[in-house]
C-alpha cells in the first residue's frame, strides 16, 4: 500500500478538501505514477453532486483527465519505464472476456468498465482519481503521451480529447464534409479542432456572441448563434454530421432539421432531465439521433498519437489545487475557456 | 378532363360522403387506372382530423394505397399498356432535378413530394386520392403489380408494405440478426413478415395480449408483452435492430435500452405531440434513434417484385367504401387485422 494525498468530497455537495487515502501496491502489471496534471470535466461536478443517481461513493477524489510520470513499474510491465510520461483516462479496468472488450471498446464493455473514480475496482475497493498526488494503474488502461506536447494541455485529451475524436472517427468525418459542433466547451473546442484537421467544414453553433471570435480563432469555418433563427433556417438539410457536446438541457430537434437525408447527430452530453424530441426531423430525413461514450484504449492512444503529430492540445487555464471549488463555481457558470487543469504541485503536503 | 367518383371529407374531422370531381385527362406520360381497391392508412385518419398542422386541403378525398387496372395510356408510355395492373402509393410526383430524386429516393425530394392527396399538383390543383373510382398519374410514378398475388392484399403493401421493407434494406437486416418489430398493426405485420423473409429472428413486441397467437401465426419467432418489465429486461442488450412501428405516443426508451451497442432503432409512426427523451441509452451502447420515410419509386417495385417471389401480401379485411366512417372508429381502437381495405365495386354510382 501506499499513502496519496488528494482532494476529496466529504460528502454529496460538499466542498472539496485535503484528504489522505491508501493506494494499492504495485502489482506485477501496474505503473506507478506521479500525477502532473488533472484535468477538471464537468462530470467530475455532476458526480460530487451526486446529479446521475445510483449514489455515489463518498469521499470521493475526482479527476479522469491524467498525466504524470512513471516512477515504478511492476516485473511485468512492457509498454512503460520509470521516467516515461503516462496518462490514464475514465477507466482503469474492465471485463476484458466480453464482444467489447475484445473489440477494444472498453467504455462499453458488458460487465461494466472500472471508473476512475467513483468506481469500485474488481477487489470492491472504490476507486479514487487524480485530483491526488500519484496513483496506480494496469499498464493495460493507461496511455503513452507525446514528449512534444504542453502536459497541461494534453491532461483534458483524455477524457474531453477522446470523447469527441472517437465519434468523429466512427462517422468517419472526412475532408469535404460539413460538420456542426454544438456547444463551445471542454468537448466542444476538441470537437472543432479534430474536425478541422480531418478536413471537415467546420460549423461551430453556441449561444454565446461573446464566443464567436474565439470559435473563429480556434479554427471555426462558420459560427452561428443558435438563438438566430434566421441563421439557423439558412443552414437547414445541410450538415453531413453534427458532434453535440452540450450537457445541460436543450432542444435536439432545431439541430437535427439542419442536416442532410441520412446524416446523424451524436449527443455526448447527459442533463439532468430528458429533453421532448419529437420523431419528425428524423422521419422527414431517414436521420439518425445518436450517443457516443469516450473512447477505447487503443482508440484514446491513436487519438494522442494524433495530437503529438498534429500538435493538438487544449486550451487551458491552470489552477492550483486549493482553487478547485471556485473553479468549479466558475464552470458553472461556464466562465472557463476551456479547460481548468489543476497543477498537482500545488497539491498541499 | 375526366369525372371521378369518390369519398371526402368536406372539412375537417367531417364524415365521409360522396363527392364528385375532376381529374386531368390522360397526357403523354400519364395512365389512367380504374381503381379495384385502396388500402385504409392511419395516416389517412390523421390527415382527415387535420391533425399534422399546416392545414389539409378539403374537400379530401384520402387514399394512397391504390391497385387497379390500366384503361388508358398516353402515347409516350413505355411501362404500362391497357389491362396491365398498375399500383400508386403515397406520391404522384417530386421534383425530378435533386439529389434524392436522382437517387431514387423521391420521399425526400428537397423540393416536396406531391402527395398522392391533400398535396398541390405541379399546377397547383389539389390532389385527390383513392378512395374514388380512377386516378390519371404519371407513368414514372405508377407501379407494376405482380399478377400471382391477392389484389386486395396488394394494395397495403403500397404504403404499410415500403414503409417497413425500405428501413428493413437500408439497414441491411439479414440472416442471423435479432430483430424486434414494436406494434402489430397495418405497418407491424409487414414488417414482421419482411423481417422474417429476410432471415432475421423476429421480436414482435405488443402491448395486448390478445395479439401474440396472431403474432406468432404470423411469424414471430418471440412475442414479448411490452408491458412486461421482467420480459423486456431479459431482452436487454440484445437486438441488432428495431422498428417502432408505433404512430401512438410512448416511451422510446425502454426500447432502446433492448438495442445491441450500435444498433439502430427507426421510428416510422408520428404521434401528435413530442416524447421524452433522454440521450443515455443512446450514449451508453452508441446506440441510434432514426426516422424513415416510405420509400422510392425503384425500391417500391423491387418491394412488390419481392413479395411476387415470396408470395406476400397484407392480412386485409376488405370493406365497401359506405363503411369508410365506422372502419375509421375501429381503427381508431385497434380492431383491424391487419388492415381496411375498400373495394372499389362498392363506391355509389
Amino acid at each position: 500500500m501506499t499513502t496519496s494525498r488528494g482532494f476529496a468530497a466529504p460528502q454529496a455537495k460538499d466542498a472539496l478538501g485535503p484528504f489522505t487515502f491508501e493506494r494499492r501496491a504495485v502489482g506485477p502489471t501496474d505503473i506507478h505514477i506521479d500525477i502532473a496534471f488533472c484535468g477538471v470535466c464537468h462530470s467530475d461536478i455532476h458526480q460530487v453532486h451526486d446529479e446521475w443517481g445510483g449514489g455515489g461513493i463518498f469521499p470521493m477524489v475526482p479527476g479522469h483527465e491524467i498525466v504524470g510520470t512513471v516512477t515504478a513499474v511492476g516485473n511485468e510491465v512492457t509498454k512503460f519505464a520509470v521516467g516515461d510520461l503516462a496518462g490514464v483516462g475514465c477507466f482503469v479496468d474492465s471485463g476484458r472476456t466480453c464482444r467489447s472488450c475484445a473489440e477494444g471498446l472498453e467504455q462499453y464493455c458488458e460487465k461494466g468498465m472500472v471508473a476512475t473514480y467513483n468506481g469500485r475496482d474488481k477487489d470492491g475497493q472504490p476507486t479514487y482519481g487524480g485530483y491526488s498526488s500519484d496513483m496506480v494503474v494496469d499498464e493495460a488502461y493507461a496511455l503513452t503521451i507525446p514528449k512534444s506536447l504542453d502536459l497541461a494541455g494534453v491532461a483534458p485529451l483524455l477524457c474531453a480529447g477522446i470523447t469527441t475524436y472517437s465519434p468523429l472517427r466512427h462517422w468517419k468525418i472526412t475532408t469535404g464534409q460539413k460538420v456542426g459542433v454544438v456547444g463551445l466547451g471542454g468537448l466542444g473546442h476538441m470537437a472543432l479542432k479534430f474536425a478541422k484537421a480531418f478536413g471537415a467544414h467546420v460549423v461551430q453553433f453556441t449561444t454565446s456572441s461573446g464566443k464567436i471570435a474565439d470559435a473563429k480563432r480556434l479554427g471555426a469555418d462558420e459560427v452561428v448563434l443558435s438563438t438566430d433563427a434566421t441563421a439557423m433556417a439558412a443552414h437547414a438539410g445541410s450538415f453531413d454530421f453534427m458532434l453535440d457536446t452540450v450537457s445541460g438541457e436543450h432542444d435536439y430537434m432545431q439541430y437535427l432539421n439542419l442536416l442532410k437525408r441520412d446524416g446523424t447527430m451524436t449527443l455526448l452530453g447527459v442533463p439532468e432531465r430528458p429533453a421532448m424530441l419529437h420523431p419528425f426531423p428524423l422521419i422527414m430525413g431517414r436521420r439518425s439521433l445518436a450517443g457516443s461514450l469516450i473512447g477505447g484504449i487503443a482508440e484514446t492512444q491513436e487519438m494522442l498519437d494524433f495530437c503529438g503529430t498534429h500538435n493538438i492540445t487544449a486550451d487551458v487555464e491552470v489552477i492550483a489545487m486549493p482553487e478547485i471549488n471556485a473553479g468549479y463555481e466558475r464552470m458553472l457558470k461556464n466562465d472557463v475557456k476551456y479547460r481548468f487543469v489543476i497543477d498537482m504541485k500545488t497539491l498541499p503536503a
